[in-house]
């Protein structure tokens, strides 16, 4: 006989009952071929005494199974596993103990585009010059979690927990056009407003549903990875055109808009990722106009708006737009922390209809309650105290840190001080090989990007992104004097 | 002169400055053509008189917008329009007032995948006989806010409220492994499990990665709506096999990979999707075995693995799969409430990081305080224990809800008892017209689905779902007696 004690563990501790447990396990029995087809089981008094249980709970086991197909009873004979089963074919199955784990690679070949395998960058909590994040320490989590548990407490309705609108709760949106148009001049109501997972989502959904292969999408050079990244695998051509000291060369633009028709121009005007450079005034109305005249959609990620110190922001070019040519995007993840997921697409309604159609198929809807609960802080204004304060703290820590980059790291390192956002995008020296100095800092114990993400095509890398706003000034000091320490050791 | 006093309304509450109000106003009048190039702005002392604000507000806001090379400055003469501004063609733009709102259709055309374009359905506070939906009034809220809160207290660290792992909290990860296994008999370890929003996303992402265009992908006829759209919307050639009162033809699905290569094969084998069928444990086997046989994927949606009530539930294809043919997809979402998104997916490891490859371009990451609190839940075996109290209600408010439909509707309705799930199948007799029945109903005050979103290309829909686990015994009582009534007016 087998070793039932052995092979039917109890856990008398568990939610499942006995019985079930005794039941899932035989099944696995059966279909491992341990316990082979016409086997006779033991009667269930028996069984009972092995596994030191009640003997009713093993004929419910018992007949369960049978219920299932998986056992028969027969009289005056006993329970057996059923001989209608198949065989269970393969023979290492049978000759096996049951598998300790899943299998560690597919049965299948299947293949997933290159370019997309790219490391991601995390948090952790060592020392960063990260991408440009924000300092989550600031966040206002506790007001936010005052604010989600006061949701939950009283959603008793179902429109609250259940399945939702897919375009963005009601109260969100309200508030949030609300907001748009106070703090950036956007006159959006309620159902101009997409909610999405975050900038991201957003550009997915846009390419999908805006974009078909082969069409012409220009962007800057270099311009934000995920971006381009999305674009390549909706198939579309990348058409990458110059950046310079007022961001994307738009004259250029003209000239590829007279060659061949361009269906979407993908902008991060205030400030350019990952240049930092601010879009001027002058170009982003001669962009809205090539719009105009050309036709192609204008698709404007707004992703840092909040943080800019050289005096007042410019405008969205959203603010301006009469003629439906700008899609505007904008999260709540540098404005409160990446792990709170909540962004948004602002567009004309036919244009929000069809991304709630698309949204549906890749995430049924968003997160209602975290909605809910940043609707009430934008209502009490909280979100712009918090903004406020955070600016002033950001503008700060980029003077601070681009002082220790000309005090430490002097020629090595040049770059313009950034209007704006939470990154400076600084040139090494070309003697600098920067995997080198990231792989030295690293075993240091300070984490920086060797600056290949943002420049995936460039034969040779000599930018790269360091953000500061994650990073206190005394933080900044370690890092930097990290770097300068690595440098002294790569300079011949 | 320009009536300053009224184009610049100025909001002495906001957290704005009272410079950049008046710098964001200028820009949107410049951009608007109200304030042509080289017009002649009023001096500081004039501007500051009529806005009735100190003088250095306004001499802030100009000189950010002579730095941003929106007006110059001439000494001697005063503050005008940029003249190098391009001038605002469009004639419109100048003649309209500051647009009220933004446009309301886009400027330029785009199409969506015409079945794409479904109503879908919400919760809400009405009666309804839903999908299936569970009843939120039951989940476990007050925990789970709790925990959320109890998450941010302690999340002083980046790790927590950054960008993290897109492949999920690794607490998650371990927790959900050790659910897994001891609910269901699937040996899965943390590097098996991929994080999704729930199983739409895990789906999607599935189908984007492992399909190829004109991949032959088969279903169930009639089939989980939602994952048809996904595999139409990725090019995948549907087939429909039959589903009979053992689940989905196996038979008949051997003979379609004689004829031609299969690549998937997707079931909800626990219960199937509408019709609430088990797939039986023979199948079950059979289906593994042709898996490894013929190579195809086997995706199963185990989308209410929690709801049985016959006895114990058979055990997932995933419990018994040594070769890796099987991706296992679940979700929170009718254990505790569609409002918690977090879904997963269970495969090797070399597919799980392909799944965060393709995640990072649709949905950076998840919601890592959401997993770590549902985490929490996991461990302390709350979930079970909610889930334990929730599939006793449910069982009774099934048998409940098939003897009213017995006893109000007798021959109208037709169905088989489910054994498990939240939905009853039903069908009713062929002089009835589902969509008069269900716009009956819902002027009653009942909705009811009218089967058509199930059975998309049948020319006559004699069949819908009616979900029973979210109404109370008193509210089905109402319900089918509205159910009831409007039938009588059908009935000639």
């Amino acid at each position: 006989m087998l070793p039932y004690k052995t092979l039917i563990p109890l856990d008398r501790q568990s939610a499942t009952l006995l019985s079930t447990q005794i039941a899932n396990t035989l099944i696995r029995l059966i279909r491992q071929g341990i316990l082979a087809a016409n086997t006779k089981l033991p009667g269930s008094r028996a069984m009972a005494g092995l596994l030191d249980i009640h003997r009713k709970t093993v004929i419910a086991a018992f007949d369960e199974l049978t219920a299932q197909g998986w056992l028969v009873q027969r009289p005056a004979q006993g329970t057996f596993v059923s001989s209608e089963l198949p065989e269970v074919a393969p023979r290492q199955l049978r000759e096996q103990p049951a598998p300790a784990g899943l299998a560690v690679k597919t049965g299948y070949a299947f293949r997933i585009r290159e370019q997309l395998a790219l490391p991601v960058l995390k948090n952790t909590d060592k020392l960063m010059f990260d991408d440009g994040f924000p300092d989550v320490r600031l966040a206002p989590t506790e007001q936010l979690a005052r604010n989600y548990r006061s949701v939950l407490r009283r959603s008793f309705q179902q429109r609250l927990l259940g399945y939702a609108d897919t375009n963005g709760d009601l109260f969100f949106r309200q508030q949030l056009a609300r907001y748009l148009h106070d703090s950036r001049g956007i006159p959006a109501a309620p159902e101009h407003i997409f909610t999405t997972r975050g900038s991201v989502m957003a550009i997915y959904l846009l390419a999908r549903i805006l974009l078909q292969p082969d069409d012409v999408v220009v962007v800057g050079k270099p311009n934000y990875r995920s971006a381009n990244l999305i674009f390549a695998e909706r198939g579309a051509r990348l058409i990458q055109l110059p950046v310079d000291a007022h961001g994307l060369d738009v004259d250029a633009l003209e000239e590829q808009c007279r060659q061949q028709p361009v269906r979407m121009v993908f902008v991060t005007p205030h400030h350019h990722h990952p240049t930092t450079v601010t879009l001027s005034a002058e170009r982003r109305i001669r962009l809205l106009q090539l719009a105009e005249h050309y036709g192609f959609v204008v698709l404007e990620d707004d992703y840092d708006y909040d943080f800019h110190y050289a005096g007042s922001p410019i405008l969205p070019l959203a603010s301006a737009d009469a003629a439906g040519m700008v899609v505007y995007i904008g999260s709540f993840t540098k404005s409160i922390a990446p792990a709170f997921r909540v962004g948004y697409v602002v567009a004309p309604p036919n244009l929000i209809e069809a991304l709630g159609y698309y949204r549906r198929i890749i995430d049924r809807q968003g997160d209602t309650v975290l909605e809910q609960a940043i609707a009430e802080m934008l209502a009490g204004d909280d979100i712009q105290r918090h903004l406020k304060k955070a600016r002033k703290i950001y503008h700060q820590r980029r003077d601070t840190f681009c002082e220790l980059l000309r005090e430490r790291l002097g020629d090595a390192v040049s770059f313009t001080v950034p209007d704006g956002g939470l990154a400076v995008w600084t040139r090494f020296d070309d003697s600098i090989d920067l995997s080198t100095l990231a792989a030295g800092c690293l075993k240091q114990g300070l984490i920086i990007g060797n600056g290949r993400f943002y420049q995936p095509d460039e034969p040779v890398v000599h930018h790269t992104r360091l953000g500061f706003a994650s990073s206190t000034p005394e933080e900044m000091e370690r890092g930097t004097r990290i770097i300068q320490k690595v440098l002294a050791t790569l300079v011949p």
